[in-house]
């Protein structure tokens, strides 16, 4: 998993072309722009090739699996046809399976269904929460913060090692971190798994909308990843890997489709002959669409040269990460320090300012979304910003003593619909709102920091 | 509920526009045909309304919840609004809640996550699997098949009456069956339900596209239906009701957007302070288009009367009933009787052919799609075919011996979009199929009976 760090030309390749590029959103300070969608890290716009695929298919929508109809066997011909093409964007192995969710929680919540009784789960931490708390049933070790990839890899070691008893094991990890981008070091800790009798689950959310996955190179055992960080965002997630736990499992959800066969018992119960493919885990009528729509994406970012969409996205990150330390009241928060790999996926702080202000003042200025909060990864949140688990404050003001430890943090991230002119945008807004302050002000309403339209601007 | 059963004027209202009503197949025959959809119980088309929506929001989408730029507001805003919109349809009162799920079953499949741990679940033999299966962890009561509305409610209160111990109890019902499309005595359960001290679900999946659902009017605790039956095939679902269990259950999935807070104990476990809100039980992020598609269909149906389309559809039930019972061969399937109440869900057998291929040839000499086997009831169609509990056999050649009972079943489902020319073409196919025999030979291949192109045409 080799990411290009070099800054690359832009000609690497355009940005492939998105829903909502044209959209423009009114700006407080008068006037339209174009919106800068820099929020990919929670969800992408869709490509405009996966809309043209949804699109074209919608009229030729059925039922699947059952149906007699010409339609309904197109539909599960595309059905199926979508998890072959998924197990090929993934590199599964003969022998995996891949099973359609609705996201990357929901897989994750189905494999924590899905592991044995007597299974331990080992997660870092600084996992997002849909990976650091669907394992309720199990006993779980919560590995601290690792401050390099090595010492993620020996913080595991050491943990698998001392585990008792030595039994079943699963780690949890991520793949690019929703929070720093950081790249962790997979094919090392599933080695280590592997090497301490446990297996491997990659939290692929934010690694697979940026970057190639292949899971036999990996060697890890599953991938979970989320349609609507992937450019289609049509409710689907999948879960792809080994087949035995999936198999041996109670169906997640029970009801038709995950049963072959229902009879009553003589004594007046229900018999049940459950699936042991794919569709065990997969009861109700499949989303069709959102399922197609993942696979139309698999093929767009392979068609359109993944290796190329990665050397441009790494341009844009080397360019926002040049932009933002040439600004000394940002802090780029970081894990593993600023030479490590990453993807398109920023955190930051600016002293002085409370983070939802900042990110208030960027879409009503500047038009451009991003996101400020915890990122559903509380604890690496905090451990980043050293900060005490409170609530943020109110947002209508810097923080009350200049250099005061920020709560909460502002993220920017972007993948392969970005265009140029949304980072130097953002750099700019940043640069301007640093050194002559918002133009406007803002309150807190339902929570969320809003320009407040009841007082005159201050400009 | 009361459905009007009196044969009435077409002219009530045309058929709502929907997708794909001008798609065109292939028949085995020679040949092309506009498709005829007739499996509405599986899924439906979408409305055109509701495509229309969709598309206008797509270039919009943007992450919900927390994201702060205009978009995202923009989507946060349009999410949360549909919520209030499917409230508003179902009729809910102010202290239900509306979680969105993925489907029907997926919702029966939280709400059995969310009854209290001594909760009795009270259900018919005669339900769809998904209502059927999902109380897992509960001591379930399977009630024998009723033989009229009455029976149903006596049965209930029999078995309520008897509980041992008499603790909370749930009842689990249909408001239509997927099979016969009969209509059940929701009002009369609910009550004989609450007066014995139990709450009532309604399944209504096949209710809701059919006939408006008031939840405090049928006194039910809660409703569960699908997007995809509903017009809107984008991979949404509904569990609306009372939020008193859902509030004190564990959140169904485990991960972001439930979770309120996280942070590290200082015995190195987490802590975790969930949402009491909808957003507990909707971990991950929400399949926005999904949610907001429900909306714009139930939206899209009350504004176009849905005592009008109601009225309509039963114009169709009527002529399809007479145009069936003018075909001796032909047995309707029904638990209550000719009588009956019923949505536009009709199943039936036809003497001398197996229903998988009588369903092939509907497809493949008519283009008409409709569905056969046994429709995730098993237990039903199997005490209405009076069967055992068998696979269906090849479905090449008719039943070996005229008269014999049939293995399963053929289904002919269809609503607010189907066009008076499918029912024609549907009945004027039933007729010369058994008065004339197939034109093809078919074959079955992957479970599936096709027709067999490896052979001369028998025309």
């Amino acid at each position: 998993m080799s990411v290009p760090t070099a800054a690359l030309d832009s000609s690497v390749c355009a940005p492939l072309p998105v829903l909502g590029q044209d959209v423009t959103v009114p700006l407080v300070t008068g006037g339209e722009v174009t919106y800068a969608a820099l929020d990919y890290a929670a969800s992408a716009p869709a490509l405009q090739r996966v809309w043209d695929d949804v699109a074209a298919y919608a009229p030729y929508y059925g039922s699947v699996h059952r149906g007699a109809g010409y339609l309904s066997q197109l539909s599960t011909d595309l059905f199926e046809n979508s998890r072959r093409t998924v197990a090929e964007f993934l590199g599964c192995r003969a022998e995996d399976q891949v099973v359609f969710t609705r996201s990357t929680t929901d897989s994750l919540n189905l494999l924590a269904a899905a592991i044995p009784a007597d299974c331990q789960v080992f997660v870092y931490e600084t996992e997002h929460h849909a990976s650091l708390l669907p394992w309720r049933d199990a006993q779980v070790t919560y590995l601290n913060a690792p401050r390099t990839p090595g010492q993620a890899v020996e913080t595991l070691e050491r943990a698998l090692a001392d585990r008792d008893p030595y039994g079943p094991a699963l780690v949890c990890v991520t793949g690019a971190s929703n929070v720093t981008g950081e790249l962790w070091p997979v094919k090392e800790l599933a080695a280590a798994a592997h090497a301490h009798g446990a297996r491997t689950v990659l939290d692929a959310a934010q690694l697979a909308p940026h970057h190639p996955v292949d899971i036999a190179e990996l060697d890890v055992d599953w991938v979970a990843f989320s349609g609507h960080k992937l450019y289609a965002p049509f409710g689907s997630g999948v879960l792809a890997g080994r087949a035995d736990w999936l198999q041996a499992a109670e169906p997640y959800l029970a009801g038709g489709g995950a049963s072959r066969k229902v009879a009553r018992r003589a004594d007046g119960g229900v018999d049940v002959d459950w699936h042991t493919t794919a569709a065990r885990h997969e009861a109700g009528s499949p989303n069709v669409i959102g399922v197609y729509s993942i696979a139309s994406a698999c093929k767009a970012l392979t068609e359109a040269g993944f290796d190329n969409l990665v050397a441009r996205e790494q341009e844009l990150v080397s360019r926002v990460r040049e932009g933002l330390a040439e600004v000394p009241e940002v802090q780029v928060l970081s894990l593993f320090g600023d030479d490590a790999p990453r993807v398109g996926v920023i955190s930051f702080v600016v002293r002085g300012w409370n983070s939802s202000h900042f990110a208030a003042a960027l879409s009503a200025e500047y038009g451009i979304g991003v996101r400020d909060g915890l990122f559903c990864a509380h604890p690496l949140v905090r451990t980043l910003l050293g900060s005490d688990p409170q609530d943020p404050g109110e947002c209508g003001a810097p923080e009350a003593e200049p250099g005061e430890r920020s709560l909460n943090a502002i993220r920017v991230s972007f993948g392969a619909g970005t265009p140029d002119e949304h980072i130097d945008r953002f750099l700019r807004a940043v640069s301007e709102l640093v050194r002559e302050g918002a133009r406007w002000n803002y309150r807190t309403e339902d929570g969320r920091c809003v320009p407040d339209r009841g007082e005159a601007a201050r400009i």
